[in-house]
């Protein structure tokens, strides 16, 4: 890194602070071939945490058969002991949350979509029967005592559909809400978003009494807008984005890049701008390098690759 | 492409309309290991006028011993005979300009440091000694009748330096105006810049006398901030844009990436801000797709990779 740089140059109506929530080791290792030895993640999850990420998605209680790249989450859990973040698990239905809360778990999220066709594609079910599926995993993950997280995919547009108009997605998110979550998760899964729809989406739904202190944004970088972006939503008000360490899961170089934002490129951003998140960059590119490492190819992250000097 | 994506939402603020100043073949090539043949140059520029951009900077008339890349700036400027776009080179010096005139050029550019050590080590010259060199330059090329733009390099940060204090950036950018250049362009050659900073640059310019109509902005994406900057930029009504093709000049793979913004990735969020280019983001794409084939390697912008679905 060169010393000085960024520089620190706050910008007016924005957040003092923002909270990462770091999706690499679940969104990100589902969506790389490899399949990672659990020792590996294990050691990933606790590395990011130590590079002071306050929330790290550890994994996904889906059937193995489905994500054979997480079907060690059994595993993986009890090894996190002693981590000093919060963890929370992806679980698509009752059965997964009952593994989950069988290990302890403290937080959960379900997978939702906007779209018909993803939902179909994702989850076999419409929306309405994929809501009622998640009903009675949200009401008893609360009775627990957990915090519950619903992700909504393909806000923004969606490879079957193209356009996804806004009420939709303001519907299903106030469903989800209904339901009993905490907090929603708004992903653009395809990277079509730009700044002025994200910002008619996040005004919509506060118009339908859904203020940005419950939600996040879950920006990909298919089309390279993830940071414009997220700046239009820390405008907004949010306080909480979605990032993944290196890259992960969104190689550039694959058809099938999912292109999550990288939780560097997004550090970098926040750092420039005052913005405080508790993550040291430098330990964090450190972990994206040794990850990548393992995963035998270069990340993705243009902040990582900058800092790295990393060669093809 | 998903039809009907991204959909245009326009953003309360942003101007309506952007001419983007478009670098691939000047500032792109000049920084490809690859030489390209002066056939191929000409047919690239043609095929980005008929794109839509209005703007093509097509070559330097520099000493061809520094930049050999461009060595064949004599051959190829008449090339461009019924080519219709504005056609600026860059020119050192008045030697280069010479060159320029006695091709019937129109619009030239002059390529100056807001640092002393970009300055000593690209012109080899003090920041004063290069202004100096400049002067008899654009007043020459006034003289003539010519448009003149002035490069600012190293505006947000220099990997000698570090930081750059804003007030030297404003300094220079007025000696530039001082001179007689019609616009300036505001180059963040090391891609360190982010949104705030970009802002207090825009702002301490205005309050020093520099609107946003006589500046351009030039972003690098090497650290995936080009687009956050330029959505900075635009909010403070900017309207002028630099980008390169294709990204081209800026591969993410080497160790010397420059990290030119994409012209592709700067139109998706255009588009999708309703904000008017006047160019076929199909056909550009095509284009960058078509000049990659010739540089032997996929182009590093992600819009172009993500529409043209290109495999490493």
């Amino acid at each position: 890194m060169i010393s000085g740089l960024p520089m620190a140059v706050p910008e007016a109506g924005l957040p003092t602070h923002v909270r990462i929530h770091e999706v690499g080791p679940r969104d990100g290792l589902q969506n790389e071939k490899t399949v990672v030895p659990v020792e590996v993640k294990a050691e990933f999850i606790r590395r990011l945490a130590a590079a002071g990420l306050s929330t790290v998605e550890t994994t996904s209680f889906v059937h193995p058969k489905w994500v054979p790249q997480l079907a060690d989450a059994e595993q993986l859990v009890p090894m996190l002991d002693g981590v000093e973040a919060r963890l929370p698990v992806l679980v698509p239905n009752r059965r997964g949350l009952e593994r989950a809360l069988a290990l302890g778990v403290r937080e959960i999220a379900v997978f939702g979509s906007v779209t018909e066709s993803f939902a179909k594609a994702n989850l076999n079910r419409t929306v309405d029967e994929s809501l009622e599926m998640f009903a009675p995993v949200v009401a008893e993950a609360k009775e627990a005592g957990l915090r519950v997280r619903g992700y909504l995919s393909m806000c923004f547009g969606d490879p079957w559909e193209g356009a996804v108009p806004i009420a939709r997605t303001v519907d299903v998110s106030r469903r989800l809400l209904g339901l009993g979550c905490d907090e929603l998760s708004l992903g653009d899964t395809i990277g079509v978003a730009t700044p002025g729809h994200v910002t008619a989406l996040l005004a919509a739904l506060g118009e339908a009494g859904v203020g940005a202190e419950r939600l996040a944004v879950h920006f990909h970088d298919t089309y390279g807008q993830a940071l414009a972006n997220t700046l239009a939503a820390l405008r907004h008000g949010v306080t909480t984005v979605d990032a993944s360490a290196g890259g992960l899961g969104g190689c550039p170089y694959a058809k099938s890049a999912t292109g999550n934002l990288a939780t560097e490129d997004l550090v970098w951003m926040l750092d420039g701008l005052g913005i405080t998140t508790g993550v040291d960059l430098g330990r964090l590119t450190a972990t994206s390098v040794w990850m990548a490492g393992h995963l035998g190819r270069p990340s993705p992250s243009r902040t990582v690759r900058a800092l790295s000097h990393q060669e093809p």
